[in-house]
């Protein structure tokens, strides 16, 4: 007897869940950001993405518990299952419309796992002694989220900080977006939320951080001249794309540095922005 | 009587054109590739875009023709149809259903503006002595070009290049998502689209630029030693997000560069890849 919302496979009979199977359909909830925040779980699609969460699960096991695939996306990658059953993760094959109803795109991949989210405590991702942090600051795009936190760990940051206050909270990085932009890194990077900006900046001058906050209007140039303060460990805090970093936060900085603008655009995106500034350090440091 | 497809503004009686009216219908179409390819002119929307559209035109007179708004956004900011009219602008206020199809947002701003096309042919866009210009090769998505547009005005590039073959037909810089990316940047730097890329690199070399490939596995590397090699005029290939640069192309180049990876990232995305280096040869340069 079939389980409640299961069908056979027409090819071989086997069963594949739907999207009315318990399972599938409590995965489909960690769509919602509060879904995620009850659950402390999210969902990564795409083969090669769950090919990462499955390499960061073996590291510290027991982070991914179920993958959810259909018939064609197993048979073009065996190793998925494979490698998902070897660490202990339930593995189900699920109906076109099961894994289409697991995805928040419009081209479904065919391919979906639940993982335990992967942020951590401000004093976890700040451990040891970091040289390099990038601080997003009410930034709410998650594709710019996504973008820098994978710009940040090419720059060899040791954590990125997702901050904001309650008006304007910041983005979760475990969205469907933001997870996709990130690459993977968002898998590499330690990660913390926290709507608290000033306990942020607090935990990073604790530590010892030179605190750069990339204002268009900054009175220090991104320049040759700026190698000496860029040795330094350095936090780096980002505005978001519409508004820039809060006049506020960036006097809290120890130095307010701009990217020099040597045509007549206005001004860089934030993402673009934020590559030059990290790399910018990251060449200072090596 | 009133006009064919015009109707009347319910405040004071003026005639409003609505999208049945033969110029609306007209600029309309503009939103296909095809049909700005052959009128010559192209769609830009929003109040600051068209500012900066206006800006362009009174450079070189001639170069916007409509100017397409809803009351809404006249009562908001009166310099756009003071500013268009100073210029000789045809100026039209439409309904807010003529706006929107005008526009191929979710979001329609309210005002468009009918331009010539910005592009120009190669020998001007490399006029004069060109000392940074960027390449991108067979890049298909509107918004990664935009964005490199405006990296590129930013970082003092003297030209932008769209090339590609015709399988890998380069982006329309016109696009109204490339226009959005570039906040502006389209009307500031010079711009040039061609399908031949051997004809590109040709005519880099012949004005005397070091060719530099942006690869992933490039054998020189963007750090402190490479700035010598980017003392010299420069134009940077760069290839899609998806696929890179392809190998024929690259070889073509007198190096192959890769943005060093200090973390565990596999790559960076196209525009922050091309902002790092831009930026790299910006500094060289100044």
């Amino acid at each position: 007897m079939r389980r409640s919302g299961a069908e056979l496979d027409p090819d071989d009979g086997r069963e594949l869940l739907t999207e009315r199977t318990p399972r599938v359909a409590a995965a489909r909830k960690l769509l919602r950001r509060a879904s995620r925040f009850d659950a402390g779980r999210f969902l990564v699609e795409g083969v090669r993405p769950v090919h990462e969460a499955l390499t960061w699960a073996g590291e510290s096991p027991g982070r991914v518990h179920d993958l959810f695939l259909t018939d064609a996306v197993a048979d073009r990658d065996p190793t998925l299952e494979e490698r998902a059953r070897a660490l202990g993760v339930r593995v189900a094959r699920v109906t076109e419309k099961a894994a289409a109803g697991l995805s928040d795109t419009v081209t479904p991949q065919g391919v979906a796992a639940v993982c335990s989210t992967v942020t951590v405590a401000l004093e976890t991702a700040l451990a040891g002694s970091p040289r390099l942090v990038a601080v997003l600051v009410g930034v709410a795009d998650p594709g710019n989220a996504g973008t820098v936190i994978r710009t940040g760990d090419a720059a060899g940051a040791d954590a990125v900080v997702l901050a904001g206050d309650s008006r304007n909270q910041p983005v979760d990085p475990h969205n469907g977006k933001c997870v996709r932009s990130t690459m993977g890194s968002l898998f590499h990077v330690p990660l913390a939320v926290s709507r608290d900006v000033d306990a942020v900046v607090t935990a990073l001058r604790d530590r010892g951080l030179t605190l750069l906050a990339a204002a268009g209007d900054g009175e220090t140039v991104l320049d040759a001249a700026a190698d000496a303060l860029l040795a330094a460990p350095t936090a780096w805090l980002f505005g978001s794309e519409a508004h820039g970093l809060d006049e506020r936060t960036a006097a809290l900085a120890d130095h307010r540095v701009r990217v020099p603008i040597h045509g007549r655009a206005e001004s860089l995106n934030l993402a673009t922005a934020a590559a030059v500034c990290l790399y910018a350090s990251a060449r200072a440091h090596h």
